[in-house]
C-alpha cells in the first residue's frame, strides 16, 4: 500500500533499490497526446547519479523502457507502465548492513513495520525510487505544457547557512538553473553553495538545503476547498520525497509574523483579468488556485549517510558503532530539483482532471489558462 | 469532491458556514468502542467560538447529535454521522458581500471554480467547516488512547514575533496548554502573544501564528514508505486547515543548516527498546514512526478579514474599496490547537488501520505501543 | 468501511434501521445544478413503505432534509447531505430478536463481522438503508436528464414462476410501470404477479423476483476498458442492493446458449449515426457503452422473514426455533423498482464524470448524448 | 483510470495485446509471504493460449518475470511487479482492421470513449488482460491458502445448451478440473460440450457458456454491509472479464422463483460451529460471509470473431462487409476458468485485509479459518 499517488492522473510505483527495476504505471493520462520522449529522457538525465563532483557517482543510464499505453508516439488513454532498469547497484557493498541499523534511515522503521527489509541500498525506500517519480511527472509536465502552456521551475535557494532569495518566479528558467551544477540560479549564492557542500564533504559530513518551485500559467479555480486542498496536496506530495522535513507555500512561515493588511493580496483588474498581487498567498486561496503562479518551498534535511562513527544497535539488540562507506551525496537538494519539478507537475495534473471532471472545465469565469 | 480524508478510518465532511448544519460521517471507526459522548463534546467545546476576548464572539454551542453507528454507547462499526446545526448565523451582514471579492479569502477562487457560491460566512470555505473535523477526530482520539495510550497535544508556540521554544513536548499537558486563553502553556509567552493579538485588534488588524503539535506513545511501524509517509499525510491534513501556510516535522526548517552528524538520531537500546534520541526526525524515519514521539508545526498566515479599506474587485469585474465588518477572530492560532490535534487524531487512527490490514498488527517487532 | 460508492459523484450513506435518521452525503454533484426537491420527494414516495397491500405497513413519510450544498435551489458543487429521520420505529418488537439468529438474515453473519450489532430491525443490514440510495440517485437522475435527456426505467419482470418479457425497453415509462402495485406495466402479467404474492402471503411465506431496467439516451464512449466496465460498476451497484443474487446485461444467461452469429449486433449507420442492432449486447461493448440503451436485469431471492417457524441457534450457540412476526413485505421486487433505478443512474453519474475527466467530454467522435 | 482493483490488496494492470508486454503492480500483498513461483506460473499456463485443439493456437510462453516486491523468494510487503513479454503478437493480421469496427467488439466503444485506439488484437480490451489479473490472483491465492487454508475451484458447467449440474462444489479438485480440455470433470457432460464448441468451429462460429466457481474456507465476517458486500465485489470482479455477460450467487435467478421457506438456509450447531445449510445462500448473507462455501456462476457470451461475413461499419460512416480471420478461440469458457478463479482470489484477498483492518480479525465469534 502507499505506492500511488493522484486520485484521477493517478501513478504506481515499484522498485527496490537493488532489484531488477524501477518502474511506474500511469493511469488516467488522456488520450491523444503526442508523447515526447526525448524530453521524458532528458527530465530523468537531470535526476541522474553520477553527473559531477556534487553527486553520488553510482552509474546508471536511467534509460526508460515504454511497455504499454503508447502507440507511435501517441498516448492512448490507457496505463502507461514505464521501466527502467537497475544496472549498477553494487549490492555487496551493502552486506554488513544486513544486521544493523544506519542512523536516520529507515532501516529500523522498515524492519519494525514489516519484519523483512531488502537492506541492499535501502530497497524501496532509498530514494532511487524517485526515477519513476521523474518518469510519470514528465508525462504530467507535457500534458500541462500542452494543454495550458504551464512551466514548472524548481530551484536550489538554500543549503546549509547560504541562502538565495533574489530569484524572481515570474521569469527563472530551468536553463538558468541547471548553468550551475548545484543548480542555484543566482551565480554568487551557488558558489557559495558549492563550497558549503565541499566543506561538509571534506568533513566526511553533510549537508541539508532548500528547493523552491514555481509553476507559472495554472488556472483559476483547480483544488477542492476542504481536504483536497492544492496546498494540502502539494503539501503530500512533496513531503512524500526523502528526506523533506518542511513545506510552505506564498510566505509560509514568514507569514506568521506578518500583520493581516501587509500579508493579503489586493484584487485588481489588468488586461480584463483579476489578479492578487504581490502574490504573498502564492497563487491559492482557500486551497484553490486564483491564478498567479504558485510559489512553493521544501526543506531537505542534511543526508543520514555520514562518513564519521556513529553509535547504533543491531537486529538482535545490541549496540555497536557503525561507519559509513559507499556511494553517497553529500547534499540531496541539487538533484531533489527535478523530483520537485515531477511531484508539482503530478499534483496540478490530477487537480486538472478533477476540475474538468466536476465543472466542465475551463471553467465559468476562467483563469488565464482557460482560453 | 475533496471533502472525504483518509483511507480506512475515513471521513467526510459536509456543510456551509450559514446553511443548515454541518456535520460529518466517520466510515470505518472499529466496532465496540465505548465513546465517551462528554469527551466528544469537550473537544469541540475547545474549539468553540465566543470563548473569550481573543476570539469571535459568533455564539454557536455546537452541540453534536450523533445520528448513527452508535448504539447504548458502543461504536457498532457502521457509519457515524455526527450533526451540529449552525444557529447563530447572521446571514444578512453578509449581504454586501454577494457581489464582491474579500481579498485573500475564498470568495473569488470559488467563484472561479464553481461559477456559484454561498457568499454568506463564507460558505464551505468557512473555518466552521473544522467543527466536523474536531468532532470526527474525537472519535480518532479514544480509539488511539484505548488502543495505545496514545496523548496528542498541541499548544500554540508562535503568535506575530512572539516565540516560545520551551516547552518540553515529552510532558506537556492539554490542560497546561489550556490554562492561559492564547493556549501556549508558558505563562510568560503567553502574556507576550496575547498582547500581540490584542495590538492587532486595536490596529483593526490581524496577525498570524504557529500551532506546535506532539503525539507520545504512537508505536513503530505505522506510515508506508512512499507516497504515504507518515510525514506526507500528517502535511496533508494540517495543510488542509483554513489559512494553513507551512508544515515542518522534526527539525523542519532549521534542519536544513545543520549537517547530518548533528541531525541524526543515534540509535541506543534502552529497557529493551530501540530508542532514536534526541529525537531531531520527529518520531518519523522514511515515512515510517521509530516509536519515539512525533513532532510538527504549523504556520497560520494572519486572518484576512482586517478591518481596514482594502483595494478589491466586484463579481462584474469593477475596482472597488472594501472594509470588513462583522464577527472575526484577530488570530486563529488559539482556536487551531483543538483542530490541529484533531487533524494529527485523524491521520494516526488512519494508518493504524492500514498498517493492521498489511502487517496483522501489533507487528513484528513492535514498538511502544506494540505491548 | 464500505458505505461509499462513486469514484467522482461519490455518495456515502448512513443509519441504522431503528436509529435517529438514514442519510446520505453527496459529494460530486456538479454546481448549477437546479434541484428539483418535489421531483427527488416523489422518487422517495415511490420507495416508501406502507403503500399498499403488497408492501410493509410500516409507515415512514421519509421526508428529506437537505442540510449542505444548495443554495436558493441550485447545488454548489459542495457535498451535499440528505437527511430522513426515522420515526415509525417500533424497536421494542425486536427485542426477542436480540439473542438468536434469524435464518438468511444478517444477523449471525454481522455478529461474526462485528463482534456487536443492533439487532432492531436489522440495523445498518435492513432494507431501510436504501431510501439513502434512492435520495442520493434522485439528483444523478436530475443531472443525467439535464445533460443528456437520459431516461432511466425499470420495472418487475418476474415473480416467483410468472415472467414478463413482453416489455418495448425502447418505449416504457414510469407512468405505465406505476399504473398497476406491483410495478409491472404489462396489466396481464402484473395481475399475475399480484396473485403469486398474495399467495405467498396467504401461505405465510414469500416469494422472489426479477427487475429489469433500461437506460435510453446513454452516449456512447462511457465506462472504462478493464475493471471499471460500465457493466461491471453496475453489476456491484445492483448486487449490492438487499437480497440481490443475480445480475444480467443485454441477454444475460441466455447468450450462452447462442452461437456468436446470432447473438452479434451488425453495425449500420442511420441518420447520420453508428448503431448497433438488435442490441443483444445491451448498450455496452467491451465495458463502453455504444450508444444503444443499456437493458439489465436483477434477481431478488424470496425475503427471508417468513412467518412459519424456523430452526435457527442464539448467540450462546444452542438451537431453538424461530416465528417471525412484524412488518415485512411478501415480496421486494415492486419497491424494488426505484431502487434499482436510482443505483443505475448513480453508477451512469459518477461515469459520466470520470469520462469527462479523462476526454474532456463530450468525446471525439460523440454518442447520441453527445451534442 | 479503470485498471486498478482491490482497496487494500490493490492491483494496477497495464498492456496492450500486441505491445511489448502485459503486466501487473499488487500494491497492498502482505510481507513474509514465501512465494511459490512455481505455482504462479502453472496458473498462468492454465490460462495460456495454445494449449490444444479448443483454443487460440497464440503460441505464448507467457514467462512471469518478478521486477519487484520479492527477495529471496518472500514479499517485502513493497509494491510486486509481475511483467510478462508478448512475443507471438502478429499484428500484421490487423492491419484491415484499422478502420473497421468488427461487430461486437470492443473497436468502435474504444474509439467512441478515447478518439485513438491501438486496433492491434484488440490492444487494451483483448482477453490478453487477463493474463495480468491470473498472475496478481496467483499471489491472492497464495496468501488466502497460507492463512486459512482457503481453496478457489473453478469449472465450466454449461456450453451451449448443454449444462453439467451433478459436480459436488464441497469436494470438486482443480485436478478433477483439468482432467478434460474442456474443464469440465463430469466426462459426460464434457465430451458434449466438446461436441458443442466443434460444432461451432466446424460452422466457422463460436459458441458461450458458463463457469461455476466455489471458495471453501473463507471465514465467517468477511464483506461490508452496504455498497462493498461480498456479492457486489464479487460482481464486479467478475463481470470485468471479457464476454461476462451475467453473474449470481448461491441460487442466482433460480432463487426468485422459489418461496422463502424453501430457500432460506437454517441455522444448526455442527460440531460446535454456526453452520447454514444447505447453503442456498452460497456463503453469503447481507453481503457478509457466513462461513459456508461460497457459490456463483458468471455467464459468458458466445465469442463475438465469428468466421463469417458480418455487416459492419468503417471509422468513415461506411457500410461494409467483416469476415474475420485469424486466430481465435471458438468459446472462452475452458480458458476462463482460472481467470475467474483469480479474480475470486482477488476480491477474498483485499476483503481479508478490509476485515483485519476494521476489525482486529480473525474476529470475535469467528467462521472455520478464524482459529
Amino acid at each position: 500500500m502507499g505506492s500511488s499517488f493522484g486520485q484521477l492522473f493517478r501513478i504506481t510505483t515499484f522498485g527496490e533499490s537493488h532489484g531488477a527495476a524501477m518502474g511506474v504505471v500511469v493511469d488516467g493520462c488522456p488520450p491523444g497526446l503526442a508523447l515526447d520522449a526525448g524530453a521524458l529522457q532528458a527530465d530523468l538525465d537531470r535526476r541522474r547519479p553520477g553527473q559531477g563532483a556534487l553527486t553520488s557517482p553510482r552509474q546508471e543510464a536511467d534509460a526508460v523502457e515504454i511497455l504499454s499505453g503508447v502507440r507511435e508516439g501517441v498516448t492512448l488513454g490507457t496505463p502507461i507502465a514505464l521501466v527502467i532498469r537497475n544496472r549498477d547497484a553494487r549490492s555487496g557493498a551493502y552486506d554488513h548492513l544486513e544486521h544493523l541499523y544506519r542512523p536516520s534511515h529507515a532501516d529500523y522503521t522498515t524492519e519494525a513495520k514489516y519484519g523483512v527489509r531488502d537492506h541492499r541500498g535501502g530497497g524501496r525506500a532509498s530514494a532511487r525510487e524517485t526515477v519513476a517519480r521523474v518518469a510519470a511527472g514528465a508525462l504530467a509536465r507535457q500534458l500541462l505544457a500542452r494543454d495550458f502552456g504551464i512551466e514548472v521551475v524548481g530551484w536550489v535557494d538554500g543549503v546549509g547557512e547560504v541562502r538565495c532569495d533574489g530569484v524572481d518566479p515570474e521569469t527563472v528558467s530551468r536553463a538558468a538553473v541547471d548553468a550551475h551544477p548545484v543548480r542555484c540560479p543566482d551565480g554568487a549564492a551557488a558558489a557559495a553553495m558549492t563550497e558549503a557542500i565541499e566543506a561538509a564533504r571534506r568533513d566526511r559530513d553533510t549537508i541539508g538545503g532548500t528547493v523552491a518551485c514555481v509553476a507559472r500559467g495554472v488556472p483559476a479555480g483547480w483544488g477542492e476547498p476542504v481536504f483536497d486542498k492544492l496546498t494540502a496536496d502539494l503539501a503530500r506530495g512533496l513531503m512524500s520525497l526523502p528526506a523533506a522535513r518542511g513545506f510552505e507555500i506564498g510566505e509560509g512561515f514568514a507569514s506568521t509574523a506578518m500583520r493581516g493588511s501587509v500579508h493579503n493580496d489586493p484584487f485588481r483588474m489588468e488586461a480584463g483579468r483579476v489578479r492578487a498581487r504581490p502574490n504573498r498567498s502564492g497563487g491559492v486561496q482557500g486551497g484553490i488556485t486564483n491564478g498567479e503562479s504558485l510559489r512553493m518551498r521544501v526543506a531537505f534535511k542534511p543526508v543520514a549517510t555520514v562518513f564519521q562513527p556513529q553509535e547504533t544497535v543491531t537486529r538482535e539488540g545490541e549496540e555497536t558503532t557503525f561507519t559509513a562507506s559507499g556511494r553517497h551525496d553529500p547534499c540531496v537538494v541539487p538533484r531533489a530539483v527535478p523530483i520537485v519539478e515531477a511531484m508539482v507537475c503530478l499534483v496540478l495534473a490530477d487537480h486538472y482532471l478533477r476540475h474538468r471532471a466536476l465543472t466542465g472545465a475551463p471553467g465559468p469565469i476562467g483563469g488565464p489558462g482557460a482560453a
